[in-house]
């Protein structure tokens, strides 16, 4: 039996005109490829009435009709959202007012205490015969239909609303509906550190491509991804095949593999922290909170972050973090003296086990011949050791990468530390020996716990 | 006359099926509608020789027809390349060899040191009656041919040869010979602090759909955004008639808007700070850093940002900002007096003029009933006034929601107090009349500057 196939619409002026990019059907096809289901084709059509329903008819039936037919977008309340009519027009039907979805409609709006627009009205319609579901994430109700052969599901084209819909409620009736018999598996295996050549040349005969399980690799905002997709016979099978291909591709790139799949630096630095019973702490300058930002996009994080400090003006680096106003002034914001100091205030003020610091130049301006835009210095403070290190990089790109990478860096110097892993993993990285230690060995302003107060007098050696 | 129009096709099972996402097709787009030409339509299909050619002749015939089409993808060299093959079908044509073709091919590997494997002779078949366009940027050469009424032009997939290709070769020939008399100019106007319908409602007959300019609204990340086309007999026409409308929608809107096309809040925040030679501060707590991460996106936020603060745990909400341990254990770190007394705590401690607090539930654990997940607490403390005001919001949305909703509503504060104008704008907040100040009264640890002082003792009256 051939797998169930779908087609993915998505509506909007905005997409076809390239205002947005759709990122909704690429989410869709891979939740879809995870049951078994395989989409045969996107398609993207402006807000014009006829060609929606004319695309909706077209994917129902014809030499490339599909079983399953999701369509996203166009279900607003204003002039423009014309899916729940193109619906109705491909189904020859009529609109109807449904009154349950009308009550609830008017419940979000009351809920956030205000009044349902008498606007909102048209996103309670459906097309006679067809069904509205709740959408408890905003207010337009999905739509389901039957249409020719084909299963109809009409979704918010609002990423947020789409996905909690998918994960909730219609994900859920697709599975049942359509799981296939033959079933396809793909998981990811993510590393940070490495290139992709490097990545490539470790995995060697892996990448073969007329293999089953096939392995590719990506780049995407430094993090180099080994994506592997398995055929097997049953849903188990298939899954075997990707989880032992995963487990040899995590083998041969070693720690530098943070995660698979929706995994992200940030969570597995948490974690590799909170396995080692530390908690750490930031200072940040040039990422100008990135760092901070990342470790708390995961609920939960704050048994380990206790928090951090955007030092972007210098005169808060003194006073917030101890910085030498003297280490300032000979050495500039950027260096590594500052980085070292920094990491250790952030330390020492935060009663942390470890803390990382980011002091760098993210352009476009602020370079220098010896210190050209993406020079950035990090500190890493360890409460245990008394030690602080400091690493520079001369990163590449714009303002926007050079914050980037210079913030996962920060979450990978974390994680290693406390995997007990050296920072060489990262090989964008270079440890410094620096001359800050007599500067720095006077006594900084503040209250300086006990264990941090090595660190104090301490020179930088690993 | 109608403006001419396009389809694109993107052809790769990689992105029907959801492993990457297709950025070309917007990106071509968005280059077309500078030359008046939309694009109706994009349509992704898998590597599946009779569905590309079904696509490529459909795209050229029949009720959605259109005069250009823009293929990409599937010129590579390996098995699953299947474009020549599909638009040969769709032509009634066969394959021939391309000698001169096949010589630029060998000329590739020859110029690398290099020779060019068997595999990549395939590269130098084309349709008969089509022709073969020279790709200095990569192997495949790009194919123009005439199908139906149509032109149609296939382009290699990797995006950076695509757009080589477009700059350099086929963008001035289509430019050439499709752009309109015609001209066709977009602008959109971003607004931050209103629901889309709120929007709509403001808007009113301006969104009429039979107009010119035509005039939407599309909601992305909580940012409402009014897009505007405009058809004229020229480009001067056509931008004059744009920027009208722009403007018109600007001035129903007010102060929610906050800019066009590529402008950001943090920018437009930062810019009204600026203009008002003020400087500020952030103290947050369950944005973790995203605050500081917007203001400083931007290049050249050291004049106006002077950094912040991340009180992720009580303790260094307490020993960094000074907020009363006893505030703490009375009302919870979610609450309106630590809120008030972070934001203080902030302005006092960077000597800012203006300091914004953030502290709330961000899910998805957390909540309560009285505090459900979603309650943010915001302070904005105001040098010049010696006020800080605080104010509540119910965010709804997943984590990433709530924090994303709650950073852009501290910039939108900022921004409005930078502007003189009301926080009441924004309809998501309201303001809170708290009963901390008796508790707040209190000194607070730190250096208290002079003209932060008055705010110590102050109480919260507008």
């Amino acid at each position: 039996m051939r797998s169930p196939t779908a087609v993915i619409l998505a509506i909007g002026d905005e997409l076809a005109l390239g205002q947005s990019v759709d990122t909704n059907s690429a989410w869709l096809s891979a939740r879809l490829v995870e049951m078994g289901v395989m989409t045969g084709r996107h398609q993207t059509v402006a807000d014009d009435l006829p060609a929606i329903a004319r695309a909706i008819s077209g994917a129902c039936t014809g030499p490339d009709a599909a079983q399953l037919v999701l369509v996203t977008g166009g279900l607003g309340p204003t002039a423009d959202d014309l899916t729940r009519e193109a619906l109705a027009m491909a189904m020859g039907a009529s609109l109807v007012e449904d009154a349950r979805a009308w009550e609830q409609v008017q419940a979000f709006f009351r809920e956030r205490g205000r009044t349902a627009p008498d606007r909102n009205r048209v996103q309670a319609l459906r097309p006679e015969g067809a069904r509205l579901i709740d959408n408890p994430f905003g207010t337009a109700p999905a739509i389901l239909a039957e249409v020719g052969g084909a299963t109809v599901y009409c979704l918010p084209g609002v990423p947020r609303e789409m996905k909690g819909l998918f994960e909730t409620t219609f994900g859920p009736a697709v599975q049942k509906r359509f799981a296939g018999s033959e079933s396809l598996r793909t998981q990811i295996v993510h590393s940070f550190g490495m290139g992709e050549s490097d990545v490539a040349e470790r995995l060697g005969m892996l990448m073969n491509r007329d293999r089953n399980p096939t392995v590719g690799t990506t780049v995407s905002k430094g993090i180099c991804s080994v994506r592997i997709r398995a055929r097997g016979d049953s849903p188990d099978h298939a899954k075997r095949l990707v989880d032992d291909m995963a487990d040899q591709v995590a083998g041969a790139l070693g720690v530098a593999v943070f995660g698979r799949d929706e995994d992200t630096l940030a969570a597995a630095s948490l974690s590799a922290m909170r396995a080692a019973g530390l908690t750490c702490a930031t200072a940040e300058s040039c990422t100008g909170g990135k760092v901070g930002t990342a470790l708390t996009d995961t609920a939960g994080a704050s048994d380990v972050y206790r928090g951090g400090w955007v030092t972007y003006a210098n005169a808060l680096k003194v006073e917030q973090l101890g910085v030498p106003q003297g280490t300032l002034d000979a050495h500039g914001a950027v260096s590594d003296p500052v980085a070292f100091a920094m990491a250790r205030g952030a330390l020492e003020r935060a009663g942390a086990d470890l803390a990382v610091s980011i002091t760098g130049i993210a352009g476009p301006d602020g370079g220098a011949e010896d210190k050209p835009v993406g020079s950035v210095y990090f500190g890493l403070a360890d409460r245990r050791t008394g030690i602080t290190e400091v690493f520079l990089s001369k990163l590449p790109g714009d303002r926007g990468a050079v914050r980037r990478r210079a913030s996962m860096i920060a979450l990978q110097l974390l994680r290693l530390r406390a995997l007990g892993e050296p920072a060489s993993h990262i090989r964008w990285i270079d440890r410094i020996e620096t001359d800050a230690s007599p500067v720095l060995a006077a006594p900084v302003s503040g209250a300086v716990s006990g264990a941090a107060s090595g660190a104090a007098s301490g020179v930088k050696v690993p």
